[in-house]
């Protein structure tokens, strides 16, 4: 059959910023969590390539956003898993999870219907910041 | 004049995520390094929105890729500034840099016309986690 004619299928690797993206395994690519046992997500609106947000996932909720096609994060402030939209409504529905060259951070492709941002914006990324306005002001600040 | 035949100017915010970027400096909203003096910094094709990398940025990067147009960013392993694309020729072009709600993730919209990864793809992300396919071997790594 002529590979330009092969029916998508469901395990085919689709393309990504052009080029196919390699299906992996999580023993064969084993994801690098850093010393808190972390790894930070960016969340993007699939067929748009929106940014929605960037927060952390562990092991746990990784494994929780594989297994339910949910989103799941670890809240550094509370120290809890939370499930992205539980409350608000908002859920993100996965269609895949990428994972960097270096194992050490996620791109999770979503469907979010609703906004991403608690603030009520489609995503959180809704300020620019102007150069040459100002210096960058340095705060070391709790983690969240 | 009707606003929706105003022209388009270098400072009239632009749309991302289908809403209205404001505009902020530096003084109004303080970037949040974390305890080591970094944010994360997700850099995106403008145009195409393909997520390319994710890499760190401490207030002089931050300060660089403002100022020069180009992407600055901190390397936790060799503890130095590093302008990508300075020994590859794959530079990035700076169009605009986000803060997120929280002010302690940064998103960077560039023209990168070469490959991002050091592996020669377009995007970091060219690997896609097979859910199902196995366990998350968390390991701790040292930081780079």
């Amino acid at each position: 059959m002529d590979a330009s004619q092969s029916p998508s299928t469901a395990t085919e690797p689709r393309a990504y910023a052009g080029e196919k993206v390699e299906l992996t395994s999580f023993g064969a690519t084993p994801v690098k969590f850093d010393s808190r046992g972390l790894v930070p997500a960016v969340v993007q609106q699939a067929g748009t390539g929106e940014v929605l947000m960037v927060a952390w996932m562990n092991e746990e909720s990784l494994g929780l956003t594989l297994t339910t096609g949910t989103t799941w994060f670890w809240s550094r402030g509370r120290q809890e898993l939370w499930n992205k939209g539980a409350t608000s409504g908002n859920i993100q529905h996965v269609k895949r999870v990428l994972v960097d060259c270096d194992a050490d951070t996620l791109l999770v492709e979503v469907d979010s219907p609703g906004p991403a941002c608690h603030t009520g914006h489609r995503s959180c990324f809704f300020r620019e910041l102007a150069a040459g306005a100002g210096e960058a002001h340095a705060q070391d600040t709790t983690r969240r």
